[in-house]
């Protein structure tokens, strides 16, 4: 039996990617550090073929949102650095024995993983410390907190500060961009505080993919790339999409004028319709609020609607007016529905649509 | 060092999911076989540990969405029929290898799915045969594709059918009942002819979990129980509700009154606050839209509301007038959150709830 390719996908052009990588790099100068973040499943794209490539590409480092991420990585022998940026209490452990490097947000926090390193007599353990400038997430918000934090660095062995680092709230939003700059002026008080007081070089970087585009100058020594790799740019920046979401249709049927399609009878039609049934729901990641005529897919050279609710593993398509047959193939985003308008009809971003594609879907690579 | 217990987890009671199966069996006769939809990783819940348990629980037969679930469950050494929803031609090679049983929905389906089978010289394969009485979803709509299907296995030493089913667009909404009763008559009819053309016994099934506990009547002999069994009913059946989010608070800090909280500065504060950094996101699962005071969390024995945007792999929770340190535990969905209640918030059903928690968080379970 002619085994053949996988039908339904989300396909990932690792050719994309890299034009992608390379669009950043030449924003930057040559010798600035790129942290890549690949947390979330690299926003959805897969971990360790993203990974792979990354370090391939000499990326600097790595970032994942927790331990279990970056074990992953190891174990599929990832080598380079990567930063945990919620290194939880119960992922000490891992964090130790992965050769991850935590995000180190608060004095608390300092002083849990201190005492782990203690246990496991180890020094020297690389560190990053986040300062809060604005967003009131994770970091050290007050000139206090970061002084105690020095003293505490200071008289240990066990610790070395890699990098400190701080995040935008709004670089994508020139509306933001005073706030920005105070962010930046509270960054360069705070961090120069740490920069200060050790002997050794410490990175420091706070531009995210829209702060690159939008703020070079404040690369400082190192930059973290997000969505941009990914394809989004919120500057018009010449990025590639990456991501092409498809699969085929499993039936065609003609639908009758008293009848209705879906779920709760809430597929009405006007007139006899067709439609065709696709393999693709909800637990794919499609959310249901793109059923009854918000969402479309690409069949065949045409947009169709999605007709009544959602399915969890199913959808049926209004093709009353195209010519199509079971096999034929259907894009849910990609060449000709842009991930960027998935999230506007969704009144969200195209992350949120990205990280949302479940583990289900298969994810393919294509590479030349 | 001590290894903590995870503090990001959906914890799975699976001494409730066991009350909730013996709930629905007080509703069927003894000898009615009961299908299990684990599909979309049951749910949500978790695919091995769930199919194991209901192995354990003697179901008669668990049911997937794709070939590539069932492939897993047989991994893990799973042994009863499972059925596959949506089989793609891509997976004929698995559902053979594996031992999985196919939904025929289809005329074309079947033709390809049988020269399949004679290429590897099978005979007696089971397939379970799919009846259109509404949904227009898959499945046979008419009675001339319904004969067609029958003539072309009587002829076929390939094939056995094991049963044939349909599925309800709204056996949960009493203002459809005349349209549910339809479709019990157009099954009845249709299933018929089916039955009538072959000397073995079929098994008949058409009830999804509110079928079944708003007509037992039509039971046959079999059942397909999915939503249920993982604790909603929508008829006030007394389930209990089998998995609770939970988390742990990373970080607690104080937003002074020209402050704002998260991306885009839009979590607005009107005096002095205080938020909790919690250390889950829309790439968890949880929604973005239950940003900005739409949805909260539990914590400390109150709820306290989603302040801005939902980040990535973190949220931040309003608990100004809360007493909250780093380390509390943090419940998103579970005893004193229903599931249903956030899907109401986002107008959606619970299922879409469920299968929305992504892969990054752990599943946990616990069993007395
Ligand atoms: C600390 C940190 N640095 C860098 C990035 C990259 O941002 P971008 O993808 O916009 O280039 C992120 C992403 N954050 C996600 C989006 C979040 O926390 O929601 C981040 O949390
Ligand atoms: C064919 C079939 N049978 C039985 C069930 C169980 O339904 P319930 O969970 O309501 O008991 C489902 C679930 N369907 C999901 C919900 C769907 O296709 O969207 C199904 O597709």
């Amino acid at each position: 039996l002619q085994q053949k390719a996988h039908q339904t996908v989300l396909e990932i052009n690792l050719n994309a990617l890299v034009h992608n990588l390379n669009t950043f790099r030449k924003l930057l100068r040559a010798e600035t550090k790129i942290m890549v973040m690949v947390k979330a499943f690299s926003y959805g794209s897969g971990d360790v073929e993203i990974a792979q490539l990354l370090q391939h590409q000499n990326v600097d480092y790595l970032a994942v949102a927790v331990a279990d991420e970056g074990v992953q990585l190891r174990n599929a022998g990832i080598t380079i650095p990567i930063v945990v940026m919620n290194p939880e209490h119960d992922s000490f452990q891992n964090i130790i024995d992965f050769n991850l490097e935590p995000n180190i947000y608060s004095f608390q926090l300092l002083q849990e993983f201190v005492k782990a390193l203690e246990e496991f007599g180890l020094s020297n353990f690389p560190i990053h410390i986040k300062i809060d400038t604005g967003m009131n997430r994770l970091g050290l918000k007050t000139e206090k907190e970061v002084e105690e934090v020095i003293t505490f660095i200071k008289n240990n062995k066990h610790l070395k500060v890699s990098s400190v680092f701080s995040h935008l709230a709004g670089s994508d939003e020139p509306e933001l961009d005073d706030f920005t700059q105070e962010q930046f002026k509270r960054f360069a008080d705070l961090s120069a505080l740490i920069e200060n007081s050790f002997p050794y070089k410490i990175d420091k970087h706070i531009l995210n993919s829209a702060g690159i585009e939008r703020f070079p100058q404040h690369q400082m020594n190192m930059v973290r790339l997000g969505i941009g790799l990914y394809g989004i740019s919120q500057t018009g920046l010449a990025l590639q999409q990456i991501s092409t979401l498809k699969t085929t249709v499993s039936q065609v049927k003609t639908v009758n004028t008293n009848e209705t399609v879906g779920y709760n009878r809430n597929g009405k039609i006007k007139q006899q319709s067709r439609v065709a049934v696709v393999p693709m729901g909800y637990a794919d990641g499609i959310n249901r609020r793109l059923g009854n005529g918000l969402g479309s897919a690409f069949v065949n050279g045409q947009e169709a609607r999605i007709i009544g609710n959602i399915c969890m593993d199913m959808l049926m398509l209004d093709i009353t007016n195209l010519e199509v047959n079971p096999g034929d193939k259907v894009e849910i985003f990609g060449p000709n529905i842009s991930i960027s308008k998935v999230a506007q009809l969704l009144e969200t971003i195209p992350y949120e649509i990205l990280t949302g594609i479940s583990q289900r879907v298969k994810r393919v690579y294509l590479q030349e």
